[in-house]
């Protein structure tokens, strides 16, 4: 609620702010508008020309767009003359002031055009908008790459882990930010608001999101949480259990985290989520003593992706099972009926199927980088058209334990090991 | 208030994470320290290590302070081979792409130090004060602006206007606040609670400071202000004001703010004093329709010093001016005596004394680069020993027209140019 | 929100004393269990007795809880030989202290009862809540009606208007709240969360609620309002106009109410509703000082049921239109093509038709009552199959205008008398 | 904090109306106001009225003031034809709803007086004051507690324990609070803003009071605590420990309340101090498990006073005590030196100086009457000039063991029975 009362705050002083500076502005070119504001000199007038910018650019059309991004990329560089001087200075002499000269003036001129774009009320929801547009483009325009580094750089700086506000989402939070995570649910969507309320309003389901200053009302990522006795088994015990009537506290022994959604996509590798959840862990810890289990229940999203992929360098074993379970239906009757190969098959793509020295899997290349290991695999555990679709039903439980976070993490971070629970050994599929 | 919720939150939330994180920390070296900061991996440990370096860094004695320094200078710079990689590569071919490789590795280690240590939570207020320290040291051993330098990019960066909240101080904000605000305040010294009381409890007295989110408590500049229905014509008349009795919102005409002072001395250069006034001239307008004029009472610290420096290249007239002047006796009658003589050496100094092309005098320098302009000068307006000592008791109105700051501004940095009313031309004096 | 903070901090403070005070209440019967609490000395035991009453009451069957209020009807009243003690005191010697005496011997054990019984934790609820049960037992048992005078004079005092707070709910309200508004609207049904959405998101609708502090979450009355630039002439235009977009406040001139519902049927008879206006009134008139109309669209629930009942003592030209209407088609058609007659009709009902010196229509009986007068009919105003089967489409526009609502208050409230605008004189049928 | 945001809502609401409904008051007569307000009709006539009489009554002299309570007393009364008639009624036919209106025509005038004064903003600080006026004509003049029953039942009911919010104070508290908290303490003066930050900003200091809505910034009743490690024995133990430095909180066994003010002379015996410290005692177990000693550190008051009387029913051996007592020098040495004289002659005053079947010391009263025992008699524990006149420097621990508070309060109020741990019976004298 804090920080409800600070975004009202804020979000006052915006209207007041845009009202008494925003009158009367007629347009000209948004190139002229560039101009003028790397040329302004005036604080007043630099906030109105930003203004003018953002809400001019908002107004583009796609192409215009794309020529935007390109003039930022073509024309917002470092001057070559001062780039040289800077350098022959530094090469004659690299002392730290010489080398903070030259770190001047190659910092690309972007960034001071993002800065000065945001010093207008409201414009970091614009700028992470912006981004948005411009990783479409990025897509097919390899050169635009150098853009987006620069807002990655600043996103960065702005988004520090100092500035994020972590708030419970509760039925009390404002319908204005509930309706956001109905829109953001990313992994189990969410139907209408009798879905969110049981999803947020029992008081063995937790809901939590980070926040910013500068976002007003604008998650930037949440994650739900169910509190349980047990590790819950498959994603409807979950989803399905309205209840909550018989809540003891004192009897919860285990948090599950059963969906965690980014919601902004202009801030893409930006990352908050490997925090949020050692947050949220904490948060938890002190509320619920009891609770000494903290799991998650998460797809396994790019399971059949891998199977339909042939790879040459690929072990006997593991190709052969791969072959035998695309053979199979995938009706309800045929995964139950194959669950012993399902579950190895899956276990041993996690383990297996890289990309670098990491897992394959999103999912997995997240948790386990988060210093998370595989605790358990649960059959037909979402049995949703999706689930079968992506995995065969199958879900994981990684397990987050804060006594062994951190040396997991480190031994995944540079040798690329990936740790899970004893009894998991005898999936392990060997040649 | 909203700021209040949020920092209590933010508050918790800190106290919290300490008590998670922080058992058991043996001390070992600060570069030791530093480098397994620079080298590790996991965010968590990161974390406990950012801590550990600002909690041993506040236990150093001055001379270990001023060599943790020199090793920032010395050793967190970049890697030679890397730079001049990056820079061939750059001036075979300037794309972007490669001027933002080049505006990486040349980027001095040091921004990542600081951002790593930033991520601990409060470390923003172990950064503040430790530059606090590096002022003091940079002083006499120049090397250390470099690190300065990188203290200024980021603060810059973390301070943006964008974060920056704007708070009406009064008799209802925390003690813990308004007691800084008693210890901050830098012009006319507040003697006790009840001097702070008669400041700020008063209808027709307001007080503002910027606060962020990330110094908790911490107001980074405030102003005092003082409604009246006349332009004061010294400042007893304001701080012995304890009125307010008879005020009726609807006759005041005027707002005086006879008061700036900025609380952070690790956040010098970082300025936040221009926008300041400008937000709080658009706040009392939006509660006092009746306010039409927004003025200063200023001091003007280096008259006095000015007077005392004999300068080749002066105007002959002026230098005579001084001589008399000098000759005078500071006593009140001599003072109210040559008044004439006062306020026109005053006003010549304030536009003829220059350091570059701008005002000599802090003070001009401050509110005429805000585009502010020269209103009024005040005979006997300041007969405290300090206002004797330095202005011969003189203060100035300097007037804000919102509709004007922006070209005088302009017109101030381009040029240099002083704005004064129509009616204090006479008192300029020319060769 | 401020409210909303302080209903958090009650909530918390509510769990956590029923954690603390009630563990391990074995059953006992409820009388037994009102014996205990009025006879209890302990404060502490007190507070468990009457939490123990009103969950064994809640658990209680229909026969059971009119069993109760029979107890409390004859089992909580005075004792007769202290007030005729007291009486033969008074009335020898009417002295103050005398009447004091016999004020508090006459007063119903009843009033002590619910006293104790509000001492313990969240209370009120549960007693708003079995005053609305007594309300069904009195229509058939007319002794209860003591029990329920003793209630209402208990609420009127613990709901003073000192300790209402009105509320703006607004798109940033929390969940909780808004859920209550969906269910709570008597007037025109809010169909899901975008209807509601509509209703209080867009800048030209607003909405106000009454809370109260013992009553968490739990609005006590609300008001719907549009503000436009005419007096809206049909609540289509109000229901279906979603936009706002081309809001500038300052264009419009207009407020209307039109939809008043009160949420709590346990507390009904404790008026609220005529001061919600008001208060409401002076709030838009500080935010939007064009607005200088403030009326209702209202319905007229009344119009049928006097059609349809035959009455001895009317004017002869009024029995005459009551007839010419009944025989009227009530399509849309014979509807439009009837205008004039329906609008006399009914401007003729409001003024004529009487339940004692009052008019019979409920909702002209609380606009007149307040102070408002009749100030516009509009024909074909609600077209739904309720505002047809109700009045012939035919809604009624009351003007609050703050300069006359005390005379015409007065005025209506001691001669009955009916104020209405100039325009309306000639509806007006004589004999 | 939550409350806070409420007392600014509500402030600003007052402010407002304020605003909006009082201009131009011409001056009348108290009594003719009074007459008008009972005649209103109108709420808003009757709100604008209820202010007037307010106003008026403050600027009031001090004899205008008797007399208004005189009217008051006098005229304010209940119509005996009324009464004669309802009790007529009655005594032929005890029913219910006879009882009812006999109660209802029995309730002095006054209560409704009240109630009308009380609808208008801000009237419950105006009521509060009046009474305090109120309690000094009491004291003269019998009758007028006639008048004075009347406040006391109206408060009851308006001050209900749901209404009342407790808050912890802090260094984080509105200075306009610790303004009051200053000025109201009334057990050890709190010299300036130094002394009071020493007793409410260390870790192991806490402050809590009751609020209620209606009366905003105003403190009912506060409670000061120190947390330690063992039963402090000393008032300067507790008062010159600034420190905290070494806290940790899983260290401390204790709560010591060391000073409960009583803030508003005009709520006497509308006791709030019972249920604050149960609630206090509560908070703290919370927040720190380890704490398992609840206990005062009270003065004993009137100890002095009850040697200076002489009573003829008293035990030889008390008589005795009080003898040698009044004896001995108030010099340190002596009282030193005669610590068990005058541990024991405390100890059995406390236990046999009566008033009815209860202590004559007013503390004891307050403190057993909760429910609290005697846990310990501290010797030279208060030596300031106070402590040393009331009591010859000895203070008592009062011990709330929330076990035994029910059963204790229960044994006290019924049959007037003491509690004291076991080891002081080796102190009780007997013949």
């Amino acid at each position: 609620m804090a920080f409800k009362r600070f975004q009202d705050f804020l979000g006052n002083l915006v209207k007041r702010q845009r009202k008494l500076f925003f009158a009367g502005n007629e347009k000209v070119s948004i190139n002229e508008l560039l101009e003028k504001l790397m040329g302004t000199v005036g604080e007043v007038s630099g906030i109105v020309t930003a203004r003018q910018v953002l809400d001019h650019y908002s107004e583009l059309d796609s192409e215009s767009k794309f020529n935007f991004f390109k003039t930022l990329e073509s024309d917002f560089n470092a001057e070559e003359g001062s780039v040289k001087e800077a350098y022959d200075n530094y090469s004659k002499n690299p002392s730290s002031s010489n080398l903070n000269l030259l770190s001047r003036v190659t910092e690309p001129k972007r960034h001071e055009l993002l800065r000065r774009l945001n010093s207008t009320p409201d414009a970091t929801h614009n700028l992470v908008s912006m981004r948005k547009d411009l990783l479409d483009y990025v897509k097919d325009y390899q050169k635009l790459k150098s853009v987006d580094d620069d807002f990655v750089r600043l996103f960065s700086s702005w988004f520090g882990r100092g500035f994020l506000v972590l708030q419970t989402i509760n039925w009390s939070t404002s319908a204005s930010i509930l309706e956001r995570i109905i829109r953001y649910e990313a992994v189990h969507e969410i139907k209408d608001w009798d879905d969110l309320r049981s999803r947020i309003e029992p008081r063995n389901r937790r809901c939590f999101a980070f926040f910013h200053p500068a976002l007003i009302d604008e998650p930037l990522i949440f994650v739900e949480v169910a509190l349980t006795k047990e590790i819950p088994k498959s994603i409807d015990s979950i989803l399905e259990d309205k209840g909550g009537e018989s809540f003891d506290p004192l009897e919860y022994t285990t948090a599950t985290f059963y969906s965690i959604s980014n919601c902004q996509p202009g801030l893409k590798n930006i990352s908050f989520g490997n925090f949020l959840i050692k947050q949220v862990v904490q948060e938890l810890q002190v509320e619920f003593p009891s609770i000494t289990k903290f799991v998650t229940l998460s797809p396994v999203p790019n399971f059949q992706g891998w199977l339909n992929k042939i790879s040459d360098d690929e072990e006997m074993k593991l190709s052969d099972l791969k072959q035998q379970i695309q053979q199979l239906d995938n009706t309800l009757e045929s995964i139950e009926a194959n669950g012993d190969l399902i579950e190895i098959s899956v276990f041993n793509y996690l383990l297996k199927a890289k990309k670098g020295k990491y897992p394959l899997d999103p999912v997995a290349r997240f948790h386990l980088g988060n210093g998370a290991s595989i605790y358990q695999l649960n059959r037909s555990a979402d049995l949703s058209e999706k689930g079968i679709r992506q995995s065969w039903g199958t879900m994981v439980n990684y397990l987050y334990d804060l006594n062994d976070i951190e040396e997991n993490h480190e031994r995944y971070a540079t040798e690329g090991v990936i740790e899970y629970s004893e009894k998991l050994k005898t999936l392990l599929i060997k040649n």
